[in-house]
C-alpha cells in the first residue's frame, strides 16, 4: 500500500508543507523512517531527529516553529496524538482472520454465542456465557460460568476471566491477564492463623474499559469490583476486591489499588503507585509515578506525590532541601558551636 | 435460598437485635444491600452505611454503640470477619461440577491420580506427578514432572507449575500464577557479560498455602524455596529463589522478596514492599505498605516503615519534619542572618 | 551419579584441600547440604555454615582463610559462582524429552520449522512464523503470525508472544511472560476521553535475552522495542513501548521502564525500579533497588538511589540526616528559644 501525503492530510485534517503528491508506504519511529516512511514529532524532546532525518512525512504540531530546513515534507495538525491514531488505525494490520470459532475451542451448548464472533483454539467457554457480536476470544482463553463479554469487545491469548465477571461493549484485554480471582480476604484468629474469607462477588468492566497484560483485578467479596466506563489500565496493575474506579480513569503500569478503596473520575494514576485500602480519591486527581496514597483525597484535581503524598509542589519544595540536608546539618552544628562561645 | 436472621445467628454464634424472622435471599456490600441481603460492618469507616443503608440484616461487632436508629435487623458477633466468613461460606456457589477428569486434558500414565480428582481442559500432568485425593486442577494447567500436589489443593486456570516442586494440603491458588520458574541468576565475566547459573532446585508449599494470580515464585538455585504452612501471597508478588517465609506469614500484592532471604512466622509485609536479598526478618514483624528492606530485622514484633526502612513511629517523626523542610531552611537562613547582624 | 572432589576439581580448574576421592551424588544448599553434597560459599555472610555444616565438599572462594577447622574437603576456585554454573550445568537435569512436536499443537503449515524443535501439547503457532533449530517451545504457548524465533531458544509454558516480532539466537523465556502486547498508548481529548492508538510495531529481542516468568514487553506504537543482545530481565517486570536496552543489562524484578526510554549497555537496574519515559540512561548506570529515574542520566557508571534518584552516596548521607530530624528540628527551636533571650 502507497499513500499520498494529500491523501493523509485529506485523513487528519492537516495542512501540507511540502511536496503533496509525495508517497510513503507506512510508518516508522522518529528517530529511524526512512523516505518511503511516515514519522509524527509529539514530544518536542524529539524535535532534533526532524532535522536530521530522513522520514519521508512528518506529522508536526501546528503551530511549531522551525528551527532549522526540514528535508520531510510535513504535515500540521492540531493535535499530533489524534492524527497518528487516525493515521495508525488506517495502517493497522488485521491480524485476524474472518470471524470463526476454532474447531479445537470447546464452547458450551448452555453458552450464547453472537454473529461474527471470533473464539481461538484451546479457549474455553462455560455455561451461562453470554457473549456478543463481534467479540474475539483469543486462543487459551478461559471464560468462566455466566460471564457477559459485551459486543465488540476483544479478549487476548491466555486471559483467565472467572465465573459471573460482566464486560461492556468494546473492552481490550491484553494477554495473560487475569479477571475476577478471588480477593486477598482473610479472618486471623489469636493464634495468628488466617482463614479464608469468601469471595463470591463480581468483576464489572463499563464499556470500553481497556486492561494491560499480566493484569490482575480481583472479584469482590460481596458485591462488585467495578471499572467504569472508558477506564484504561496499563501492565501488571492490581486492583483489589470492591475497589470502584471512576470513568475515564487511566492506571499506569504495576500501579496498586488496594481493597473497597474508590477512584472518581478522570483520575490519573501514575506507574508503581499504591494506593491503600478503604479510602476515596476526588476525580481528576494526578497522582506522580511511585507514590504512595494512604489517605483520602477531597479536592478535585489534586496534584499528589511522595510517600506518604503531599501536595506536588509541596514535595518538590521539601525535597529540594532533602537534598541539601548534610549542608543544613553542618550550618546548623557551625551556628551552635558559634553561640556557645 | 431464603435464610432467616435467627438461622445466621445460630451459625455465627450471634444475637440478635430486631427481628429474627427478618429473611434475606444472599449477601450484598454495606453501600448496596438491599432488603433482600445480608451485609456487615467491618471497618467503622462505613458505619454511615449502618443509619442510611436499607440492608435487610446486617452483622456488627458485639460492642458497637449504636448512633443513630437502625432500620435493619442487627446481629452482634465477637469477630465480624469470622462471622462473614462463616456466613459467606454457607452462600459461596460450589461452581465446580462434580470432580471429573476433562477428555482434553493430558495426564501422564505415569502420574498417580488421588480419588475425587477434577483435572480442566487443555491441562497436562506430567509424569511422575502425584496428584492427592480431591485435587482440582483449573484449565490450562501444566504440573511438570515429579510434582506432588498435596488433597484437598485447587490450582485456578492457567497456572503452570515447573518440575519437581511439592504442594501441601489444601493450597490454594489463582489463574495464571507460576511456580517454579528459574531464578536469576547468573555469573558475570570480566567483559560484564553474564552467564546462566543452573537453577536445579525446586520449589516448597507447606500445608494452606495460597497465592493469588500472576505470583511468581522461582526454584532454588540448589535445596529449595519454601513457603511453610499457613503462608498466604495476595497477586503479582515475587518470591525469587532460595527464599524460606516461616508459616502464617502474609505478603500483599506487588511484594518483591529476593534471594535466599528468611522471614520468621508471622510475618506481615505490606503491598509493593520489598526485601532485599540475603538477609532475614525476625517473626511477628510488620512491614508497612511501600518500604524497603535492606538489612536484617532481629527484634521480633519489629514494626518498619519507609526506604530503608526504619522503625515506624520513628520514620513518622522523620516524615512530618520532612514535610515542613522549607520552612525550617528558612528559620536556619534567618538565624544565620541574625548572628551576623 | 557419584562424582569424586577430583573431578569436580578439574572440570571448575579448582585446588582441593581435604580428600581428592570424596564422593558427592549432587548439590544442596549451604545451610542443608549433607555429607553426600557438595555446596559452594559465594557470600561470605554464610560463611558460619563452612564450619558448622556436614556437607561432603564445599567451593569457596580461592583467597579465603580459614577462621576454623573444617569437616569437608573444600575446591578452591578464582570464581566461586563461575564455578558453580559449570557444577551446576553437569548435574542440571534434562527435564527435555528428545526433540518432538505433540500432535496436541497446532503448527501453520505456512510456518517454517528447523530441525531438532520441540513443541509442547496446546501450542500454537501461527502463518508465517520461522522456529529455528534446536528452538524448544513449551506448551500451552502462542506464537503470533510472522514471529521469528531464533536457534536454540528456549520459551516457557503460557508464553504469549503477539505477531511480528523477533527473537535472536539462545532466548530463555520463563512461562506466562508476554511479548508484544499493545503498548499504553492513547490520545486524550477536551471532555478528558481517551482514544486508543494503535501499536503497529514489533518488538526485538537479540541473542541470549533472558526473561522470567510473566514480564510484559510491549510492542512499539511503530518501529520497535528492543532488547539488545545478552539483556537479562527478571520476573514480573514492565517494557513500555519503543524502549531500547542496551546489550548486557540486567533488569531485577519487578522493575518498570516507562514508554520510549533508553538504556546503554551494562546497565543495572535494581528491583522494584522505576523509570520515566522518554529519557535516556548512560552505559553502566547502576541503580539500587526501589529507586525513581525521572531525568536523563549523563554520565556513563553513574550510581543512583532515592526517589527522585539522587547519586548515591549523596543520597545515604542526606538519609543519615532525615533519620535525625526530629532532633535537629529540636535544636532549631532551642536556639531560637536561646536568642530571642
Amino acid at each position: 500500500m502507497r499513500v499520498k501525503a494529500a491523501t493523509i492530510a485529506g485523513l487528519t485534517g492537516g495542512k501540507i508543507e511540502g511536496d503533496p503528491e509525495k508517497e510513503i508506504s507506512g510508518p516508522g519511529g522518529i528517530e529511524t523512517a526512512t523516505e518511503d516512511q511516515i514519522t509524527f514529532l509529539g514530544n518536542l524532546k524529539y524535535e532534533h531527529y526532524l532535522y536530521s532525518g530522513h522520514a519521508g512525512v512528518v506529522i508536526i504540531p501546528e503551530d511549531l516553529i522551525l528551527k532549522e530546513q526540514v528535508a520531510s515534507t510535513l504535515i500540521r495538525v492540531k493535535d499530533v496524538y489524534a492524527a497518528v491514531g487516525i493515521l495508525l488505525k488506517a495502517f493497522e494490520q488485521k491480524n485476524e482472520q474472518e470471524s470463526r470459532i476454532s474447531e479445537h475451542a470447546i464452547v458450551s451448548s448452555d453458552a450464547r454465542v453472537g454473529s461474527n464472533v471470533s473464539i481461538g483454539a484451546f479457549t474455553i467457554v462455560e455455561a451461562g456465557v453470554s457473549v456478543g457480536d463481534g467479540v474475539v476470544l483469543g486462543n487459551q482463553v478461559y471464560i468462566g460460568k455466566n460471564c457477559t463479554i459485551g459486543q465488540g469487545s476483544n479478549i487476548g491469548d491466555g486471559v483467565k476471566i472467572y465465573y459471573d465477571c460482566e464486560l461492556g461493549t468494546d473492552c481490550i484485554i491484553q494477554a495473560n491477564t487475569v479477571v475476577g480471582s478471588d480477593g486477598f480476604g482473610y479472618s486471623r484468629d489469636e493464634s495468628g492463623q488466617f482463614t479464608r474469607v469468601p469471595q463470591i462477588g463480581k468483576v464489572i468492566l463499563g464499556d470500553r474499559v481497556e486492561l494491560g497484560a499480566c493484569v490482575t483485578i480481583d472479584r469482590a467479596t460481596m458485591g462488585a469490583t467495578v471499572l467504569e466506563n472508558g477506564v484504561k489500565v496499563d501492565n501488571l496493575v492490581h486492583i483489589a476486591h470492591n475497589v470502584r474506579i471512576g470513568a475515564d480513569s487511566a492506571i499506569a503500569a504495576q500501579a496498586g489499588i488496594a481493597g473497597s478503596t474508590k477512584l472518581g473520575s478522570q483520575v490519573l494514576v501514575g506507574g508503581q503507585v499504591g494506593i491503600s485500602g478503604h479510602i476515596s480519591i476526588a476525580s481528576k486527581t494526578e497522582i506522580q509515578a511511585k507514590s504512595g496514597i494512604s489517605s483520602v483525597v477531597k479536592e478535585e484535581g489534586s496534584r499528589l506525590f511522595g510517600y506518604p503524598a503531599m501536595d506536588y509542589m509541596a514535595f518538590v519544595r521539601s525535597f529540594t532541601i532533602f537534598k541539601k540536608l548534610p549542608e543544613m546539618w553542618k550550618r546548623l552544628n557551625e551556628l551552635e558551636q558559634f553561640m556557645k562561645k
